[in-house]
Parts: C-alpha cells; sequence; structure tokens
C-alpha cells in the first residue's frame, strides 16, 4: 500500500525495536538514509538498529562511529533506498525479505514486497524522503543527523552535479549546513579522495585511450593484468567508464573491461543526442539513454571491433 | 565609501551608459557577475556593456552568446568580482583603472580605488552579491540571468564542495535553478570536460608519480618536453597540483612544474594539520595553509631533493 510521509511518521512512531535494512554495496545514500532514520528513532526513546553489511568502506564511518549497539527483538522492519529485495546481502534478504513493513525509496523500479510503501521518484535521493519523515516526526535535526542526511543527498546527486538535482535539494542542503553538516568533509571523502591503487589503475587505464570517428568518440579498455599491475581490484572500477566522456568533443565513450571469463563488459556513455541504449541493444545490452552497457565474448581486438561497428552503424544508419 | 546592498542597487538604477569591468584570466565568476548584471541593466532600460576579454575560452559563450552589442559613451564603471585594478587586462586598467565608480566584490583583500565599494567576504562567489543586487532593484530573474548567477557560484564553490558554500549559497542555487538554471549542463562544462591534450598531459604527469614519508606524500612532476608530447601548455596546468592530494591517506601533496627559464614552480596541497605555507615559506615561497607555493632553481632532482628536504623539516622539526 503506498502511503504518504505523514502516515510513514505515524507508522514509526507507533512502533519500536525497529530493524533498518539498507542495499548491498552500501553507497552514501542507503547508509545515510538508514543512520538517519536509527538516530531520528533513537532520539524518540526507540531501540533501533541499521543491519550493515560487512563490506561497507571505511569512509563511511563518519556516519555511525559513535553509536552503541542494541540488542532486541525486532518488531517493525523498514527498508531504505532498496529497489528490490535482490539488493539486499544474502543472509539479510534470507531472514527478512518476506518481513518488511515499510519501505522507503526514490527508485521508480521498486519492487519490494512490503505492508506499506513511501515512493517519491522525484526525489534525487532516499534521503530526500527521510529527510521529510524525521522533520514531520518533530525530531531536532542534529550536526549527526544532518551530516547523514547530507552524505545520501550529495552521493546520489554526484555533488549537486546530476540533472536529478532540483530546488529542494539545494534547499535541503541549506538547512543541513545550518543544522552542522560538515559539506566540506563529507565531499572530499565521497569525491576527492582516492586509493593509491585507483590512481595507478586509472593511469593504466587511460594509458590506452584510442579515439576513434573524427574525436567524437574515446574509447580505452582494462585488462586483466592490470589489477596485478596496480594493487586495484574490479570494485575500484566503476569511476573508469565516465572518464572517456569527460572529453571535450567526445559524445561516446566506451570502457571495455576484461571479465575473469575472457568476456568484455562495455559501458557506454554518451552525451546528447547519442543513445547509448540503442547502441547496446544492437548487442544485447541496455540500460539508459546516457549510460548504457553490454557483454561481448573476447579477445579484446574482437569485442573493440563489434563495438566500433555497432557505434558505426547507430552513427550512420 | 563602502555601502550596502539597497546603496548599490540605487546608485545603478540612478545611472546609464554602464561599463562592466571583469578580471583577465576570466572565470565563472567575474563572467557570471558582468553578465548577470548586463542582463538586468538593460531589463532597466539602460544601455550597459561587459569589456570581455578576447582569451575568453569558447565554454562560456552561453552566458553571452544571445547579446548584441552596444555603442555608447561611457559614464558609469563598475567592477566585478576585481580585487585589485592590477588583474585587468592591460588596456582595460590603462582607460579605467582611475574611473571605476563602483567595484562589487568578495574578496576580503580588495584595494580597487573607487568611488563606492561594496563588499561582502563571505559571499562564496561574487555572484552571491550581485545576486542580491539585482533583487533589489526589483529585476526579475529569467533563465539566462539565473544561468549567469548560477555559473560564479558553482565556480567559486568547486561545485559545492568547498568549504566556503554556506547555507545562503544553496538557498541562491535553488532560487537560480527555479528560474531556469540549467546546474547539469554548466556543472558539466565546468567541471567535467577536459580537452584531450590536458587528458594525454595529465596521464604523463600521473606517470612521474611517487611517493614519500610512509604514502602522507605523493609527489609529481612536468618536465617542458610533455608540452610538445602531449600538444597541451601551461594554461592548462592549474588542476595538476591538487590531483596528488586527492590520493588516500596523503596530506602533503607536491607538484613540480620546469618553467621556461629551467627553474620549478613547486605547488604545494596539504590537508590539516599540516601546513603548506609554512613549508613553502622556508624556501622562499608562501600561500595559505592548505596551499601554497616556491619557485626552485632546477634541475629537476635538485629541486626535488630541496622540497622533500623542507618537508622532513617540517614534518620531524
Amino acid at each position: 500500500m503506498k502511503i504518504d510521509v505523514t502516515k510513514t511518521a505515524q507508522l514509526l512512531e507507533n512502533h519500536d525495536n525497529i530493524i533498518i535494512l539498507v542495499h548491498a554495496n552500501s553507497d552514501g545514500d542507503t547508509l545515510g538514509c538508514g543512520y538517519a532514520l536509527l538516530r531520528a528513532l533513537r532520539k524518540l526513546g526507540k531501540k533501533a538498529e541499521v543491519l550493515r553489511p560487512e563490506d561497507v568502506g571505511k569512509k563511511y564511518n563518519y556516519l555511525f562511529d559513535d553509536l552503541g549497539k542494541e540488542d532486541f527483538e525486532p518488531e517493525y522492519v523498514v527498508s531504505v533506498d532498496v529497489a528490490d529485495v535482490k539488493l539486499l546481502e544474502n543472509d539479510v534478504r534470507e531472514k527478512y525479505a518476506d518481513r518488511i513493513n515499510l519501505a522507503i525509496d526514490h527508485h521508480p523500479s521498486n519492487c519490494v514486497e512490503c505492508e506499506y510503501l513511501l515512493l517519491e521518484d522525484t526525489a534525487a535521493a532516499a534521503c530526500e524522503i527521510v529527510y521529510k519523515v524525521i522533520a514531520e516526526m518533530n525530531v531536532d535535526f542534529d550536526k549527526k543527523i544532518a551530516d547523514c542526511l547530507y552524505t545520501g543527498i550529495t552521493t546520489d546527486t554526484g555533488c549537486f552535479r546530476y540533472s536529478n538535482t532540483t530546488a529542494q535539494t539545494y534547499r535541503m542542503a541549506a538547512n543541513l549546513v545550518e543544522h552542522g553538516a560538515d559539506g566540506a568533509f563529507i565531499n572530499r571523502i565521497m569525491f576527492d579522495t582516492k586509493t593509491k591503487s585507483y590512481v595507478v589503475l586509472e593511469r593504466l587505464v587511460m594509458d590506452t585511450l584510442e579515439m576513434h570517428f573524427g574525436g567524437r568518440c574515446a574509447m580505452t579498455h582494462l585488462t586483466l593484468d592490470m589489477y596485478e599491475k596496480s594493487g586495484s581490484d574490479e570494485s575500484e572500477t566503476d569511476p573508469l567508464a565516465s572518464r572517456t566522456r569527460q572529453i571535450e568533443g567526445v559524445d561516446v565513450g566506451v570502457f571495455l573491461k576484461e571479465k575473469n571469463d575472457g568476456t568484455f563488459k562495455i559501458s557506454l556513455r554518451t552525451l546528447e543526442p547519442v543513445n547509448a541504449s540503442e547502441i547496446c541493444r544492437k548487442l544485447g545490452g541496455g540500460g539508459h539513454a546516457r549510460a548504457a552497457g553490454c557483454q561481448i565474448e573476447g579477445p579484446l581486438e574482437s569485442a573493440r571491433e563489434k563495438i566500433i561497428s555497432a557505434i558505426t552503424e547507430y552513427l550512420y544508419k
């Protein structure tokens, strides 16, 4: 049943011993939601706990490092920023997937089976929705709650860069910094800190840069040997795909990443009017208009040829 | 004479044929101020012109490409975001430095000799001040004015990342996007677009990465031959200095840039508690706590040794 912010606040006020679920591969939005909500519920005298995945990066410590653990028998289960129970950690999914009472989310594709769903798909971040819920419960925003909510907002807007950023986003950020959120610190941690191994990996990948179609298309690739050379691994490869599109004049950025089974994962990043999804669909993949992907058999030369001919076909059809 | 926003608006309302001066090496803040103000004044039926330096990058075209030129005899001269007349282009300085009627600025060091000065040094961007002046003149913010002001605000806050970003900054951004400012477009142009030659130059510089002091210090260098190899030149080197400090665990980032005379310009970027200015002062330079610089004789090996021993002395004194 779909509900609004007021009803959500009432439900939370009327329950106790609350378990909060965040998605695996946790990012700043799901964790920001989880810990902001936990802090608000505890301020209301309730027991609450976030089921935090073990692999959450150290950089998120400031969201929760002052919090003690509470033991209690779970009575109410809330998921935040979880679009699908498939995105929960395995053991969490097994235990809680069929007993979620309330889901708070901003993904239009949300398909969590739950008693109540608060879904606002115009919110840039799920933290924007949790912000409203906390305000509706009349909990004062303290510095820690403000840091948590700011973290989610800046994470999901790419530091206010993406087109999902709205006037509401900026107004919430204004209020959060007034309540003590340390935007400069959070943005440095989230956007301006790279591991040494990532820096080396990026350099190896950028060494493979080639331009096609008179400069419209920039292409890089990553081969498995680069992990060993750099000390990095696949968990650090996310930002590499968008590096190609940053080059002036490029409206098709292509990144080929070798997988353990010898196939290549292709990531396309485009600018208007090039539709990345249409190109990837030619090769059995898909995605969004500006970001899409597909999987192609190796070796590298053959994968490169296939994606280039798909782009050729699209551009000159 | 120092004045406030109300008095500034009155002065502008009471004058016509207005020349607006921006600083050389123009950035998004000075240009954003200039064109927002020009547009507001023209909306009030006045004649106004920005003296735009010839070398303004193409990426700023959207600020002014719809504007026609107006010919008139200058009666009133306003400088925006200009801290010192030394920062004006030579011919502009010669003609106008001693006849500036009104200076609008946010630099605490402002030393422009002028009849009236509107200085708000807590404003992250001069565009925040011009925003208030335009509102005070009761000019409606249209999309173009909003784009101009947003450009200055995002430029001088590093896309809302720097610690100068305040609640006022975010609130103004909220209002500007409501008036049509295209934040996603502007931020892509300002922060997410690199020339091909810059990408190659950055790769050459990052290839020189070396770590010192157990990972606390990252150092890179640029030698003159890299300009030829990359097709780049010194005008593109600004962002390179901060790349070193982005590495996790690094609190002293060092960038050595060879100059035509064989000396090296050293740029230090630090995190708390390391004081970059104190280190650079040991070598005859200076600057701010987190960003400072100095000039050292070459060759590279000797320059590198000198800066390393200055850092050693600072860290282990």
